[in-house]
């Protein structure tokens, strides 16, 4: 512990890069993805940068701490990312794949539409959820260099307290975001991250029973609320996102706080009818189906 | 690890706030002091900033990232920072103390005095290596608002491999620092460091214990080094900054290396002469010690 981390992260970025099945020079590493998404909007949004107007909350931060110009495009009706309304913006393209909170994703074939669409733009995937059922971008990468992909541990590899985060691109690109990484804080993984970060890659399928687990308790719980009255968006996150026709999402919230269980409601008018409900044990998704099933049929 | 971190990370902020002596809401963290003075160069420097010609090599970075104007002032022939050469800047001024790779240390009367000659302007203190034998600035927070004081647990706590810095200033001061964190990255620490930041705390007096024996050993390697005709600043920090009337220090720089032993010595015109080496075990100075003798006593 008392010598600096290798700034390179040479173990992880390798064994990541196999994983994902790129070059080692295509991948780098944030303190979060957080972090690589801000070095993203301050460095790679020269013409200002467009994203749906319901997506991750730290998109319009981002732009703001930067200055970077916000151009949001509003989600379809039904909440669907509609990539007509995305070609030839000329500006940095960035959304989550799966969609938060909705949990909704676009296809591969929809991103390489996308991608063609805007030749000479970056589009930024942030795949923060993929792996819970969703395609990846990353194969992608073959054919289009204005492609950057961006994932975390924090998901499906249940290591949010150990904050890791990566981007994967063509090497320049990955070049530039290094840049920024050793102008800002060379040394930015601790030798405990960068140690649990090379272990969680070594076990790739107690990693997929894990995802897996996390679908299958997400369709039980989607269908069963779906019998009670619930309407859920087609998620393919590690939440689902749920409505009910004739009882407010706010006070949903409350009953179940009052039972003890913490879900997610937003104080936006687009989807103020709207619950995020992460996805728990199964046990965890009996006890709060049976409450809400209680709540809609006294 | 599962669980994301607690963003206020107020277990060590508390803790750590107690072992300096001032308040809570004075402190803040960083994922090393390198984020923390990121931080201060992309939002307190509204006029530009000031250092040292020698100092830490990450200034001027940052201030380019940041695209700060930088006003360089050259130190003293002898390497000492003239406080009178930093009255009335009208710009935030930035320096290490003591100062790196020289070692040399500003008294606290001679920091209150620019802080006074710099009314209205920022002055931070990247008190990177204050535990071997300078006096903290940290005690003339109680008068001065223009004051900032960064630290790391990097070097007297021995936990460079976990990155962890502090800002320490006054409570509006710090809550603007936090405005840039909570912007750019909430989840900035891991719980892994969190865990390692408030255990470390706990013992003080081994801590103290530690930095006692660098200084010991600091000040019996300067002595021995003089003795074989070599000169040495008068480090306040865990290494030793020297230079030989007769050899080169490039040249005995390859010397030691051909010998196991890596020092640092800087292509840079006005310290060319010099190496900067840091204080090791006993047993390794001894050695050191031995190597630079027969270099220079044939």
């Amino acid at each position: 512990m008392r010598l600096y981390p290798d700034p390179t992260a040479s173990a992880v970025i390798e064994a990541l890069a196999q994983t994902l099945g790129v070059r080692p020079g295509q991948v780098t590493l944030g303190n979060g993805s957080d972090e690589i998404l801000a070095f993203c909007f301050q460095a790679l949004c020269p013409n200002g940068v467009a994203f749906p107007d319901i997506s991750y909350g730290f998109y319009p931060v981002y732009a703001q701490l930067y200055q970077v110009d916000i151009h949001t495009i509003p989600l379809r009706d039904d909440f669907t990312l509609a990539v007509e309304d995305y070609a030839g913006l000329g500006r940095t393209i960035v959304f989550a794949n799966p969609n938060a909170p909705t949990g909704l994703a676009l296809s591969r074939a929809q991103i390489a539409t996308m991608l063609e669409t805007n030749p000479g733009s970056l589009v930024i995937v942030d795949e923060a959820y993929i792996d819970f059922g969703a395609e990846s971008a990353i194969p992608l990468l073959e054919q289009y260099d204005n492609l950057m992909v961006v994932g975390t541990f924090s998901k499906s590899r249940a290591m949010a307290g150990a904050r890791l985060g990566y981007a994967v691109a063509s090497e320049a690109l990955i070049a530039d975001l290094n840049l920024i990484k050793y102008s800002f804080n060379p040394y930015n993984l601790n030798r405990m991250t960068l140690a649990a970060g090379a272990a969680v890659l070594e076990d790739a399928s107690y990693f997929e029973a894990c995802a897996q687990k996390i679908i299958n308790t997400r369709i039980i719980a989607k269908d069963k609320l779906e019998k009670s009255g619930y309407y859920c968006t087609d998620s393919m996150a590690n939440f689902i996102f749920v409505s009910h026709p004739e009882y407010e999402a706010e006070v949903l919230q409350g009953r179940l706080r009052a039972e003890g269980i913490l879900v997610r409601w937003f104080n936006q008018s687009r989807i103020k009818n709207w619950l995020r409900i992460t996805i728990g044990t199964e046990t965890q998704m009996d006890e709060l189906v049976k409450i809400m099933d209680s709540i809609t049929n006294k």
